[in-house]
């Protein structure tokens, strides 16, 4: 009797199990747009962090300094906050770079908040982590124009960057090196990060957090499958696709891989911020996100929106502004 | 006899408190340096604010807005904050500004710290305000290369400054333009102050807050002449003194006024934060203070320091490095 009567607890535990759930699902599903949520990811406030490069203070700290140095860039005068500009969403709302002597380069410089949640880096994702990345800007002769050792000889001028290596790399006999730089900067890359939009506060319980046009912008997004690849915590699968955006000739990912498949493929840019970060895409060539939006469909999906259409996701995207970071400018030697 | 006693009781009274002053002075005296603290002011908290451009908070919001803005440059990428870095002491630590296109002006970028208390700006005072100063570097070919006229075409096409410049100047009809960016800019410079260095608690009555050397530079500074020019609150008098520094070929104030007196003049510099301000003199090729002492004492006081005087007053010359004020950076639309 024992033995038969315990699965039928177990049975009916399952139930009320299931009846919980279905009424906890129920009580998030009251605007209709359940099937829609489900299809994304709230932004966690910090990325994976790699087993290799833990997020000391020390080494965000450091971090923060190199980022703000405008010393190792031949000029003096330009640093990542320059192109990565925090006042503008960690980047330079213009459509090319500019880097050193006012030389233009051929593409619109991605912003820095919430890198760490991308599995490629750069355009062409000829780096894969942030660690990768760091050290391409300071050596690029449109960039910084510095090499990587007369960097390294400029920090190893001042005191303080002894210190400061020595204290977020202390196993190291001779800290301040490139792999270090690379480091600080990927560590304090992994704090900018922008949490707590209205998206995120819709996805995570506060069905009111989004108006009607932008539920509709939600859904639109994710029925016409911008959401394929626009996908995770920061709507990007950081995977590539080719794409030729009005004025652009820049073969993109072909010039890393040489792969025939790869020309003109561009990495899916995160939309967290999007508002912030205009102008768009890799040539920074569309100004304002009703064109962006309008050029993805013709470009990538093969269609032409509605005027409505574009205006529910263009009032979607504007949600995904989240909190901009704390940090600050720091007191360089 | 009461008219004969009334003033005896006055001397009395007079050589009591003669006798208090005495006693407090010195107290204040007990370092033997008081002859030397005499000729020095601390500097307050704020400068003096012009009856016609109140600090309001207002002002100095936008103010600080339009610091940290590139968009008012040609390029879109130089702004006020590019030269006058606030992570490298309010200027930028290279020998001659680096402007538009990467040119290279002719003279070295002073520190807006405490500038609101100079009565004539720029090298050659071609500005007595920070208000006809502001906007100098924008319209400067080698500097920021804008039309004012573009710049506030560009302003206004952003809501979030018509707001603003509503705000901070709530009688005008048409709140952007020139005067208002220049008043907005000028408050929020005056905020830009270094009080409390180890010099100032010094000269408000902490006499251990500098060592010997650093009173006997003191002591070399006032000596041999230095503080004749070096004077007020931002040690600088505001006027213009011939000099030629080595490696220097400007005409400095002669180029402003056309007399003949001014020919190689250059206003005297702040010597407020100078251990962060570096490199020195009008062309910055003077990369330390210890050279900078020698040849200040060589060009202008016609003599040659021991090391042992150029010590020491480098010593005291540390001692100016005050707070750092707070302020945001602002995010831009």
């Amino acid at each position: 009797m024992r033995f038969a009567h315990t699965p039928r607890l177990f049975a009916v535990s399952a139930l009320c199990l299931g009846a919980a759930l279905t009424l906890s699902s129920n009580a998030f599903a009251d605007d209709g747009f359940a099937e829609y949520r489900d299809q994304f990811e709230p932004l966690p406030a910090l990325p994976p962090i790699p087993a290799d490069n833990s997020l000391t203070p020390e080494r965000v700290e450091l971090g923060n300094m190199l980022f703000f140095e405008p010393r190792i860039s031949s000029s003096g005068v330009i640093s990542c906050a320059t192109c990565h500009n925090p006042a503008l969403g960690w980047s330079d709302r213009i459509p090319r770079a500019v880097g050193h002597e006012g030389q233009v380069g051929e593409r619109n410089t991605p912003t820095v908040l919430n890198s760490g949640f991308f599995t490629a880096q750069f355009w062409d994702g000829r780096a894969d982590t942030l660690e990768e990345q760091a050290l391409g800007p300071i050596e690029a002769d449109i960039e910084m124009a510095m090499s990587l050792e007369d960097a390294i000889e400029r920090l190893k001028e001042f005191d303080i960057y002894e210190k400061k290596f020595a204290a977020a790399f202390p196993g190291d006999d001779d800290p301040i090196n490139g792999d270090n730089v690379a480091m600080a900067l990927a560590g304090f890359q992994r704090t900018l990060n922008t949490p707590n939009s209205r998206f995120d506060r819709y996805l995570n319980g506060d069905l009111a957090a989004l108006d009607d046009q932008e539920k509709r912008g939600m859904k639109s997004f994710a029925d016409s499958g911008c959401v394929a690849c626009h996908s995770g915590p920061a709507l990007t699968d950081s995977r590539f696709y080719r794409i030729q955006v009005p004025g652009s000739e820049d073969e993109g990912r072909y010039l890393v891989t040489g792969d025939e498949s790869d020309r003109f493929a561009f990495k899916t840019p995160t939309l967290r911020n999007i508002a912030l970060t205009y102008p768009y895409m890799n040539n920074g060539a569309t100004a304002t996100l009703e064109e962006a939006v309008e050029v993805m469909g013709r470009e990538m999906l093969g269609r032409e929106y509605s005027s409505e259409e574009v205006e529910d996701m263009v009032a979607f995207l504007h949600t995904l502004t989240g909190q901009m970071p704390s940090f600050e400018v720091p007191v360089l030697p």
